[in-house]
C-alpha cells in the first residue's frame, strides 16, 4: 500500500493544512461543477447537527420555515439599486428550459430577499398580518471565481430567515435577537467564541441599512464571519411595495430584516479547533462524538466474541442516553490504522476494548484533545459518557478562547496594525471614513471585521490612519479574513 | 367583508377541489416562477414531518445522508441512453454564469443518477468498499407544460437515494427493500392504504432494469403514483464505468439502485383524505394535530383570564406529553370563523375552552372526522390526547382502505375496464406488450399502474385487450393517473 504524505502542520503551512484535511477527513469530495462540492456523509452529518439545533433556536423565538422557488426573475434583481449591484456579477443564470429559450431568463436564488418581498407585498396588508417571521433551509447559488471547501463555493447550503414587521424598532430588535441567536449557538454547541458586533458601511450586505455580525477566530489569526444579520429599514419594501394598513389605518411601510448562517460554518470549525493531528469536533455537533473500537486478535474466536459482547452492550447503554457513536468493527484494518483514522476525524473520544482490558475489567477512554488515555470500569463507560461530552465542549472553548485572547492586539500605530495582524485580531480607533478602510486594506490586507457591541472605549483616541476622531463610541477590530 | 365563496363539492368538481383547497388552507402560493408554488409555513410543515419520520426509517435501514451539487454537466445525461431519452426534454440549463457565457452548460438536476454514477465510479474500487448506502434531501427541477400544485410542479423537493451493491441480488434486495419503506411510511404515518407492485416495461424508470411503485386511490377514484423504488442493473454502472475488485480479485460492475418520494406524497395525503369542507391531515405529519380555542366573551377580562389560564395548563400537559399543538388566541377573529378555518385546514382535533365548559370543569373535543363533539374532563383532556389521535389514525386509515376496497373492481372485457376506470382502479388481465398498452390508454385514458405482489391470480385468463395469454403471473391495476 502506497504510503500517505503527512498532513502539513498548521504553522508551516495553514492552507496547506485545511485543504488537505478536507478531503482526507473525508468531509467533502470535488465534483464537475466549478467550485461546487461534494459534501459526503461524515460532512453533511454537521451540517444536520447545525440544522437541528440551530432550527430548534428559531422554533423557539418564534419563526416557522417554508420554502420558496430556488429561481428568481433576473429583473427582480434591479429593483433594489445596490442589491442588484452586490449580486449581478455572480449571478448563475437559466436562459433555456423544456427544449426551448426562456423569455426572460431566471437567475438561481443568490439569496432570496427579491422573491421574499414580491410575497410579502401580497401577504402584508393590515399590521394585524404582522410581524412575519419565516426562514427556509435551501441552497443558493454565488458564481464565485475563486473556490474552497465550504469558505467559499458556488453551490452552499444554508439558511435564510426573511421577516417583516410594523416598526424600524421591531426589526432593528428582531435583527439584534437573530445575531444573538447565532452567538449563542456557535458558543453552546459549536464551543466557538465570536465577537458580535455592526459590519462598518463598507462592509454591510447590498441593500442593508445595518448588519450585524458574529466573528470568529481561527488558528491562524485569521477572521470567519461565521453568521450575519441585517436590518434592512424599508429598502426591499419600497422596492416591491411591501405596505400595510396601521393601527391608525394609514398606509406604511413595512421594515424588514433577514439573516443567514451557512455551511461556512463548518469552515469556521474545521479551522478554529483542528490540530496538526487533524480535525477535533465540537461533541455536540459531531457526526459520532464516540466512536468504539474492540480489539482482538485474528483467528481467536472466542476472545472476539467476548470483546463484540462488552461494546455492544457498552453500545446499548450509550443509545439509551442518548449519546451518538459509532462501532468500528471493520475487520480489514489495523486498530493502528484505525486509531489513524478517527484521530484526523476529530471524533471527541474513543472507547477502545481489548481482552486485557476485558479481564481488567475496564475500557480505554482516549481524548482527542489532550491525548489522555483513562482506564475506566466497563459499568462507567456509559453512564460517564455524557459529562465527559460537557467537559470536552467546555475545554474545547475554554482552548479557543485562550487563543482568540493570545491573538487579539491592540494598535496605536498604522505599523503596529500592519505587524499585528499578521498574527491575530487588532483593536484599533478608527475615524469611519469608507475611503481609508479602502487604504488601510490595501496597506495591511486587513479589514474591519465589526465595531463590536462590547470592547475598549475610543474615547480620547484618534483615527489609527488619518488622525481624525473615532467614527465610533468604542475601537474597532481589524483582522485578515476568509 | 365580502365573503368567500363556498369550496366546490368534491362529487361535483375533483379538480376544482384540489385547485381550491390547497390554497384556502394556505399550503401553497404563486410564484412568479412559471409553475413553481411557495411552499407556505402550513404546506411545509408537513414536508418536515415527512423528511423527520422517513429519514429516521432511512438511517434504521443502513442508509447515510449526503448532499451532492444542483448541476450536472449537460454530457452527463447522454451517457445512458434511456436516461438522456426521458429527461433531456424536461431539464432546466443553466448557460451563463458570473457574468460569462459558460464553456458547457449544466442542467439543474432533474434527478441525480449520473452524478452518483461518476463519483461511485471513483468511491468504489473494491468489493470492501459496497454497498454505498446513500440519500439526499433536495429540490429538482423539471420544465413540465402542465404544472399542478405538489402533483407536478417545474421544481419540487424530494429525497433520492443512490445505492451501489456488488451483486445483482443485493441490489434488487434493497430495491424491494426500500419500496417496503414506502409503504410502511404510507400506512403507519400517513394513514394511506397502497398497492405495492412492479410497474411494466412501458412504464419504467427512464434507464431503469425493474421499478417498484406504491400506488394510493385518490377521492375520485383516481391513482397517485407515491413512491417509487429503481432497480438499474449494471445500466448506470456501465454507463460511469463504476467498476471493483471482487472477492475473487475479479473486476465486475456495480448494480445500482435509486428510490425517491417528493412532495407529491403532500397531493396524496390532500386527495386521499379531504372532504367537502376541507383537508383532513393524518396526525402523525400534521403540522399540529390539535388546535386549542380558548373562547370567552371580549369585554370581559375576567372570564378570558380563567379561560386562558385553563388552555396553558392543557398546553402544557400536552407539551410534556409530546403531542404537537397550537393555541389559537387570535381575538380579531370570531369563534365560528376560527372554527371553519381549522375545519377547513383538516385539524384533527380541536379542543374548545369556554367559560361554561370551565364552570363544568370540562373541555369540548370536537373530532374533524367524524364531526363528534365529546365533553372531557379538564384532567383528562391532554391524558387522553395520544390515544385520540391514535384512534383517529387508524380511523382515517381505515375510511381510505374502505373507499379503496368499494372503488376496486374486476374487468373481463375492455368495455367493462373501460367503464370501471370512471370510479376507481381495475384488476385485468393483460398480455404484457407495450403497444397493447398504449392502445388501451388511448381508448380508456387507463394505464397499468402495477402488477401488484398480492393480487387475483391470472392463470387460466387472457388478456383483456389482445386476446392472448396473461404476460404476468397475476392480473394487472389499471387506473387512470394522475
Amino acid at each position: 500500500m502506497s504510503k500517505t504524505p503527512p498532513l502539513p502542520r498548521q504553522a508551516d503551512d495553514f492552507s496547506g493544512w485545511y485543504n488537505d484535511i478536507v478531503y482526507r477527513a473525508e468531509l467533502v469530495d470535488l465534483s464537475p461543477v466549478r467550485g461546487s462540492f461534494v459534501l459526503r456523509p461524515y460532512g453533511y452529518a454537521l451540517w444536520e447537527n447545525v440544522q437541528r439545533h440551530l432550527d430548534a433556536m428559531f422554533k423557539e423565538t418564534g419563526h416557522e420555515n417554508l420554502y420558496f422557488p430556488m429561481l428568481i426573475p433576473m429583473s427582480y434583481f434591479e429593483r433594489e439599486a445596490k442589491h442588484v449591484e452586490g449580486f449581478a456579477p455572480e449571478l448563475a443564470v437559466v436562459t433555456h428550459a423544456g427544449g426551448k429559450e426562456l423569455e426572460e431568463p431566471y437567475a438561481i436564488r443568490p439569496t432570496s430577499e427579491t422573491l421574499f418581498g414580491e410575497l410579502y407585498s401580497k401577504w402584508v396588508k393590515s399590521y394585524r398580518d404582522l410581524p412575519l417571521l419565516y426562514n427556509q433551509w435551501c441552497s443558493v447559488m454565488r458564481w464565485e471565481l475563486r473556490t474552497r471547501p465550504f469558505l467559499r463555493t458556488t453551490e452552499f447550503l444554508w439558511q435564510e430567515g426573511h421577516t417583516a414587521h410594523a416598526t424600524a424598532e421591531e426589526a432593528v430588535a428582531e435583527t439584534r435577537q437573530m445575531i444573538g441567536v447565532y452567538a449563542r449557538f456557535a458558543r453552546d454547541f459549536g464551543a466557538l467564541p465570536v465577537f458580535v458586533g455592526e459590519k462598518t458601511e463598507r462592509e454591510r450586505f447590498a441593500g442593508a441599512q445595518m448588519t450585524l455580525t458574529i466573528e470568529a477566530m481561527m488558528r491562524d489569526g485569521r477572521a470567519l464571519q461565521s453568521g450575519t444579520s441585517h436590518f434592512m429599514g424599508e429598502n426591499f419594501a419600497r422596492a416591491f411595495d411591501i405596505t400595510f394598513n396601521d393601527v391608525n389605518n394609514q398606509q406604511a411601510y413595512a421594515n424588514t430584516t433577514s439573516w443567514g448562517l451557512s455551511t461556512r460554518f463548518i469552515g469556521a470549525l474545521i479551522m478554529a479547533h483542528g490540530d496538526d493531528k487533524g480535525l477535533i469536533m465540537p461533541p455536540r455537533l459531531a457526526p459520532y462524538p464516540v466512536v468504539l473500537l474492540p480489539i482482538y486478535k485474528s483467528g481467536d474466536e472466542a476472545g472476539k466474541t467476548g470483546v463484540l459482547e462488552a461494546v455492544g452492550r457498552i453500545a446499548a447503554e450509550l443509545r439509551d442516553r442518548g449519546v451518538r457513536y459509532r462501532v468500528d468493527d471493520r475487520d480489514d484494518l489495523t486498530p493502528g490504522r484505525k486509531f489513524n483514522e478517527w484521530e484526523q476525524k476529530g471524533v471527541p473520544f474513543r472507547i477502545e476494548v481489548g481482552q486485557r482490558d476485558l479481564e481488567a475489567g475496564v475500557a480505554t477512554v482516549v481524548n482527542r484533545l489532550t491525548g489522555e488515555k483513562t482506564q475506566v470500569p466497563l459499568a462507567e463507560v456509559a453512564s460517564g459518557m455524557p459529562a465527559r461530552l460537557d467537559g470536552f465542549h467546555d475545554a474545547l472553548y475554554r482552548r479557543a478562547e485562550e487563543f482568540r485572547d493570545a491573538h487579539t492586539y491592540t494598535a496605536e500605530t498604522m505599523d503596529e496594525l500592519a505587524e499585528k495582524v499578521e498574527q491575530g485580531f487588532v483593536w484599533a480607533t478608527h475615524c469611519g471614513d469608507p475611503e481609508s478602510e479602502r487604504q488601510i486594506q490595501e496597506l495591511t490586507k486587513a479589514t474591519v471585521r465589526c465595531i463590536p457591541f462590547e470592547g475598549p472605549s475610543a474615547e480620547g483616541t484618534t483615527c489609527i490612519h488619518t488622525g481624525r476622531p473615532s467614527g465610533y463610541p468604542r475601537k474597532v477590530l481589524f483582522a485578515k479574513a476568509y
